[in-house]
């Protein structure tokens, strides 16, 4: 399986047990869009194309760093695991590996698509007590249930902020909160969602480049703690192999997230459908042609 | 002893044994200055008078709600222990409670104040390899060093700014930083002066209220932690008999931090010496005629 994160081996980070971003991975700007060597190695009509996040899984054949392919039980489906490549392992991660979400905890989920179900699961699987599970679009609320999310809210409904609604509802504030969305404005809301003395937010969606946040440092004062992880804090080499097992004997869910299977040639169609939000909750860009 | 932060015992926090803000001590806007019961009990000339903190030490007699007073070995001398009240504790709770440093690592500590101190003593006892102390005050070199500063660095002898210089001299980020200044612009450069993939940065000045601290989020997202704590997350009634049995028992250091005895007449000239940060680092509110 290609993955967007490198697990060089090499690097420091990499050779720390506890911590996953490998070197390779934050390219200086010029280098984006290329190989970890810097170099391309795709073309069209003779002119070079950028590979999208070391991986082109967009393309029937694409070469790929060996830092960025992980090898997987030979009888896992790939069409079904091939989502452990990003989303579902970024959401997962986050309360399992980075929050440690602890047994009988109150967790929330901003943003449930891919990323934020996978981290719903996570908090499920860790054994959450109560899962908000917050979006604007009222149809997420069937299949956040689904993953485990035992009140919905969308923020529409009130004329509070969000973590007004969250520090009402849990009587001074959440556990664990996971903003999965990337919105500029609604990190400082997942921080002030947490209760004081102990509580843990954990920054997954990746907000617009060049814009700063801002928030009020008093919460993080009181003793609130705040994180971000890339790919959930898994390490591809490590820890890939072992959430395909998980698949395999159902300790995680993966065909639930998949709504809707097209063909590669509709791939455009597949982002109409992920961006409308409506019928599909995740798209899996597979067909019968497409060789690994 | 009188501590600022209330211990009440009966609050779901203080029932938590991994958290220390107890919800008795963040009062409502209208409740500050005043007895975590919501009375004042001192008066000047029939006028009532606040309290600081609950526990207005700069009075010789005052009344202090039972949740903010602490029993202690009645033969440690009171003029050095007093400075566990706050100061010390607060900073060198963030590395040995809050952050827990590993042996062997790389830290960074904001401001050399007693606060600042008490971290780097913090960061030492724990066994950090290096450890920059940054300061504005060229006067911090000396006592920072018998503290455990490996390299003083003063941010005026450079162009760019601090967690450049910091990133360049790691090659890639400290493990721990420690902000004890109260700077609403050095926050953000105390996180990214941690490295990414697991470099942990905390909090521990007082920003001024009601401005909002602005940051990139990119470096927290790619793997950093950002806490904050209040009285370095101690626990007063729990923790501080035992800070007093290691002072007592040489395991940290309090003479050190006071430079300057004076009474209590001249509490004024010892904010004017703190002020300057010239001849005091420390100043002790102590004269024998005070009476705990
Ligand atoms: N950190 C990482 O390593 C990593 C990896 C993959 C993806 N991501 C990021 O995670 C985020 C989510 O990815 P996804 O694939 O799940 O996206 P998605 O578009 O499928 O889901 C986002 C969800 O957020 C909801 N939403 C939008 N604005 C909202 C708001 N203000 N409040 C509440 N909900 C809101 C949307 O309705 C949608 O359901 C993206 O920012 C993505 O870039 C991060
Ligand atoms: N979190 C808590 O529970 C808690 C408790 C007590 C104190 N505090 C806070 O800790 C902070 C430090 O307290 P202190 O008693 O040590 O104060 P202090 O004034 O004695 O020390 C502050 C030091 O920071 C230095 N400094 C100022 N601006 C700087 C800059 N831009 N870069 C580098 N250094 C700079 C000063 O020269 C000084 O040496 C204050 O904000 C205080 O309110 C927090
Ligand atoms: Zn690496
Ligand atoms: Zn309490």
């Amino acid at each position: 399986m290609p993955i967007f994160l490198p697990q060089c081996q090499e690097c420091d980070t990499c050779k720390n047990p506890n911590e996953n971003v490998c070197q390779k991975f934050i390219p200086p700007p010029e280098a984006i869009g290329l190989l970890t060597d810097g170099t391309t190695r795709m073309s069209c009509k003779g002119k070079s194309l950028h590979h999208f996040l070391g991986c082109s899984t967009f393309s029937e054949y694409a070469v790929v760093d060996e830092s960025q392919v992980v090898k997987v039980d030979k009888t896992a489906p790939l069409d079904k695991i091939s989502i452990l490549s990003c989303g579902v392992s970024t959401g997962y991660g986050g309360p399992f590996k980075v929050a440690k979400v602890v047994p009988g905890s109150v967790c929330a989920v901003f943003g449930l698509g891919t990323v934020g179900l996978g981290a719903v699961m996570g908090c499920r699987n860790q054994g959450a007590k109560i899962i908000f599970g917050i979006d604007i679009n009222n149809e997420k609320k069937e299949i956040a249930k689904t993953f485990g999310v035992t009140e919905f809210i969308n923020p529409k409904d009130y004329q509070k902020p969000i973590h007004e609604i969250l520090i009402e509802k849990t009587n001074g504030g959440c556990d664990f909160t996971f903003e999965c969305v990337g919105n500029i404005g609604l990190l400082e809301s997942a921080l002030y969602a947490v209760k004081p003395g102990g509580g843990h937010s954990v920054l997954i969606g990746v907000p617009p480049q060049g814009k700063k946040a801002s928030f009020d440092p008093y919460p993080l004062l009181y003793g609130r703690n705040w994180s971000g992880c890339c790919y959930g804090g898994f390490k591809p080499k490590d820890d890939v192999p072992g959430l395909v097992e998980d698949y395999m004997k159902k300790r995680i869910m993966l065909d639930e997230f998949i709504t809707t299977t097209l063909p590669i040639e509709e791939v455009n169609k597949s982002f109409d459908l992920m961006i409308q939000g409506k019928v599909t909750k995740t798209v899996m860009y597979y067909n019968e042609g497409f060789k690994v």
